[in-house]
């Protein structure tokens, strides 16, 4: 029942995050974005030495910050080889100054790198709603580029933190000795609709622009798509992939197969290091009449506060879990439902079965487990990456990031 | 910006909730049904004296509880006078037992009414999955009838509590001397859903069925469906309205708004204490395109966790509320929202305005508060009444009704 067990591992893990692949830079440095008094790495960049082809997806939030909306126009204009990205402010609800401070990031990145503003993405995550301290910024541009290094994947991994606890990165090589890498960043706001959160991505195979895009549609859609922590859908939400070509080029499903690797990884990685999390849940439905309705089950149950207030508390609850399935706007049949924690068997035909209750609860005490709900009316299958809820996340997000104590 | 400020109160509000309305009787008693070491009323009885004609609607959970299936088929079949109803257990997903059960409870009901049991509603609240403990029930109806009484509704309103901290009831008195009357529990899996929680409502005026059904309908859009508590719909959310028309007809007009009246003042009590609450928050939209889009926007705010814990923090947190409406599924343009704290604007145009942060903070900190999102795109409206999340609400779920701490 558990994921991955049906194929082959066929990407071998190495190290290096962003520079795994060659011909890529990246670094990250402290400007006081965050907290002027607080010395936490806040400005992160990642470059190829050479042109790329670049993919994105961003949040279909319908309130999207300025960085999203440039980052949105260097896709369309051509192919940037370079991502700028701040933490400790999110540049969200900003307005026209907000737009001319994306702009000027991208001009400051580029002037240091000897390339065009087109070149460069731009990524903010953090606070909404406040101009971003620009004056923190501005004149460290220099330090910025000199901080660039074949090591410095994880310089920028922890330059794009903001409630995580550790930084994110995961690479992988492939067929040809070809390497796909990552760094991505994401604690809370998280239900990510299309994109999600920052994760940027680098290859050095050989991939044509529209492969690249459509790889990475297909890759985010089973990867940061199907994870949740809180149901809230951020504004600066954006994947990024950037693909140098030095090594040359890749079958297009061993690509495929790489970038989902890396992309579920680091979703993964999301969730274990949610705010205040204590549970990784991997919510599985199958035998729905549609894989759309499966997903719709999933989501219900991935999502219900309930639900994930019992997992908080160790308690293999499927009455919860069957009341969120009841919800679901899909096809169920309550007596056809089966419910599992793990291997183990809660619910038979919507009903308790034998199952000691110390078994189930052996279950939910580990700090990774998997529920399974079989509807038993289809082939519709699904998978949603989710977490538990605990008074520390209601507590955490009811002062941090609050506009009463932001200290910047 | 406050709620029915622009209407003339004609409902003259008066004491005896279910009891108000001339002959109706109504008890509650202690069962151990809760907790068989604590004395709390769990078994609770509302009968007329007269035959009735009964309304009710019941919840779009596709995992219906046995109660709420029942009750349906007394719906379908005639015209009950009365209702029967136990807390400390929903009877839901207990199957063919749980079927047995309810009409069980109808039969002994009925038995010492006098009735049929097609004459009488059931309804059970509280954990999911267990069988309804009958051998703490079945012997005391004779109990139940003897503490019928005129002055019964408070007791009533007692036996149907589950995490609710205090009994909910209200009455109203509209034209010609003829009363409407209610009690209602709900405090925690709020989210209704064309029904809501149990609300068990009584009128002397003289009303036929299918208007009865339909004011019923609409009362309940207007006040349970537009309340949120943690965005978890319950299997077993049910309302019922029985009328005897021992005080004759009334016009439609006048019973319909003082049905509304009684169910939106319960349903405002139910927001009010629920679990762990602390804040009552009353979330406007105005200016949509249409009134679905207006509800989207609301329901996104009104469930957002992360809007609801910046309301647990005192924060007046204009930015993640602009997130929420971000991901509505509605028409939105970012450069038109307004947000207002109470009367003053926190956002004009997508943008933070000058009002003093220390202005909005004195709005949040009361514990009603009404935040009013102006999307400047049409005529489009809709109220919804939303709490804050606590780490107390969240504590409070991972232990009480679980299946690991259940006590009965």
């Amino acid at each position: 029942m558990g994921l991955g067990m049906d194929r082959l591992e066929l990407e071998m893990m190495v190290a290096g995050g962003v520079c795994a692949p060659e011909g890529f830079l990246a670094g990250g440095i402290t400007c006081g974005i965050k907290r002027p008094d607080l010395p936490k790495k806040d400005l992160a960049l990642i470059v190829s030495e050479q042109p790329c082809t670049a993919a994105a997806v961003f949040t279909k939030n319908q309130v999207a910050a300025p960085p999203v909306r440039l980052s949105r126009i260097r896709l369309a204009e051509g192919a940037p080889r370079a991502i700028v990205a701040n933490s400790g402010n999110a540049n969200a609800a900003t307005g026209e100054q907000g737009m001319r401070d994306a702009e000027e990031m991208c001009a400051l990145a580029a002037a240091e790198l000897g390339l065009r503003p087109e070149d460069v993405f731009v990524c903010s995550t953090g606070i909404i709603g406040k101009p971003v301290p620009m004056e923190r910024i501005r004149s460290r541009f220099g330090d910025l580029r000199q901080a660039l290094h074949r090591n410095g994947s994880e310089a920028a991994a922890e330059a794009i933190m903001t409630s995580d606890t550790r930084p994110k990165e995961f690479a992988v090589e492939i067929e040809g000795g070809i390497r796909i890498g990552g760094i991505a960043k994401g604690a809370g706001m998280i239900r990510p609709d299309m994109a999600t959160m920052l994760a940027f991505l680098t290859t050095d195979a050989a991939v044509d622009r529209d492969t690249l895009q459509a790889a990475t549609v297909e890759a985010v859609k089973q990867s940061f798509n199907c994870i949740t922590i809180d149901g809230d859908t951020s504004t600066n939400d954006t994947v990024i992939v950037l693909a140098n070509g030095v090594k040359g080029s890749v079958s297009r499903e061993a690509f495929q197969r790489g970038l989902n690797r890396v992309m579920l990884e680091l979703a993964h990685r999301i969730v274990a290091d949610g705010e205040r999390v204590t549970k990784f849940v991997t919510v599985e439905v199958k035998g729905a009449k549609s894989d759309a309705d499966a997903r719709a089950v999933a989501d219900a149950v991935a999502n219900s506060n309930l639900c994930k207030a019992s997992w908080n508390g160790e308690d293999p609850n499927w009455g919860r879990i069957l009341h969120a399935v009841g919800y679901a706007k899909a096809e169920i049949v309550e007596e056809k439902v089966d419910i599992f924690f793990g291997a183990l068997q809660a619910t038979r035909n919507g009903l308790a079965t034998e199952t000691p209750l110390l078994d189930l609860i052996e279950i939910v005490r580990q700090p990774k487990f998997h529920v399974t709900i079989d509807l038993n009316l289809g082939d519709g299958h699904a998978l949603v990456y989710s977490s538990d809820l605990s008074p520390e996340y209601v507590d955490f997000n009811r002062r941090e990031y609050s506009l009463v104590n932001q200290k910047a």
